[in-house]
């Protein structure tokens, strides 16, 4: 038999630490998850962890990474108010999911503390989504479909906020329906239209 | 002399450990923020909190609670979208404040892990702002400043969630400026108006 390569062991190490961050946070939630756990559960020593992440938020980052896909193309159908609510509906699952949902809550929650945390979580997910959003808001400024003079960021700002507000504050899950009503109400505006406006 | 009454005692107590622990977090953020280094600081023991609070997150609440007022009146000069510039503005103090902001932030954070903080914050500070909220908008909907048919909590959510988004995912405080075009965007649209919507 042939040793296996210690990189492989490596990966093999670091996979099974990321996997147990995951799930143990899923069962115990993450107050009371700790290194220590996630140590015994991976079968490495605590040292093998400390090598590689500074936290256990630096860890469970890494595994909700691993359970999410954040550099998916963005809806274009040239209708931007369905595109807009295909995507938001399918990332809302990140938010939604018993795997992830409380995972990435508990990381705002931490990143509030933790300003490096909440870098990494913008530079390694939510900044893809958000790129990814501006570029098609850009696109569908140039069709006409969205007000020219509007910052695309400020545009994500208005379509998601609502749903994180929803999320953290009232700890409501998002629903299809509501986010469908976002958009529309968001592309439309809340003022009656027409000659009724006072 | 005559000695003070127990309950004047206790309610000093209280005030000095709810103030206690607003500096503290001020000064050591909340992460670092004990019980002990509150018992410390307002020169009781830890048993005397633990008397009258469960946490220091418990502590905190009732420390921004009495640095922030949740009971005012809503403007209501008639005009909607400036009423709710002003109360927005005003409101956004609590955030944009190193006396409050940081502390309500670790508040928010520490409620995606503990569900009966996530009640009290509601039920004790967020709500009453909300109900504020939502009278104004129905009191705007019968003057058909805004359209009837959407959930006046609903309303709340798209005018509200952009600055708690921008303030707790990008972590940028509040500023008037912004608050102002959200409102108007909200009330108008992100769909130019007129012929040119495709």
């Amino acid at each position: 038999m042939t040793p296996r390569r210690p990189e492989r062991r490596s990966e093999e190490s670091a996979r099974a630490i990321v996997q147990a961050a995951l799930e143990l946070c899923r069962e115990v939630g993450y107050a009371k998850l700790s290194i220590e756990g996630i140590a015994n559960r991976a079968g490495v020593g605590k040292n093998t962890i400390y090598r590689w992440w500074p936290s256990k938020s630096a860890v469970l980052l890494d595994g909700l990474l691993s359970a999410v896909s954040v550099q998916g193309p963005f809806p274009d159908t040239g209708d931007v108010v369905a595109d807009f609510k295909t995507q938001m509906i399918a990332a809302s699952s990140i938010l939604a999911s018993p795997d992830t949902g409380p995972h990435y809550a508990a990381l705002i929650g931490e990143a509030q503390q933790d300003p490096a945390l909440g870098s990494a979580l913008w530079d390694r997910l939510v900044g893809h989504l958000v790129a990814a959003a501006t570029e098609r808001i850009r696109s569908a400024q140039q069709q006409g479909q969205i007000r020219p003079e509007l910052d695309p960021e400020f545009v994500v700002e208005l379509l998601y906020g609502p749903t994180y507000y929803r999320w953290l504050i009232r700890r409501h899950l998002p629903d299809p329906d509501h986010i469908r009503m976002v958009v529309d109400t968001a592309f439309a505006g809340i003022a009656p239209s027409g000659p009724a406006v006072g």
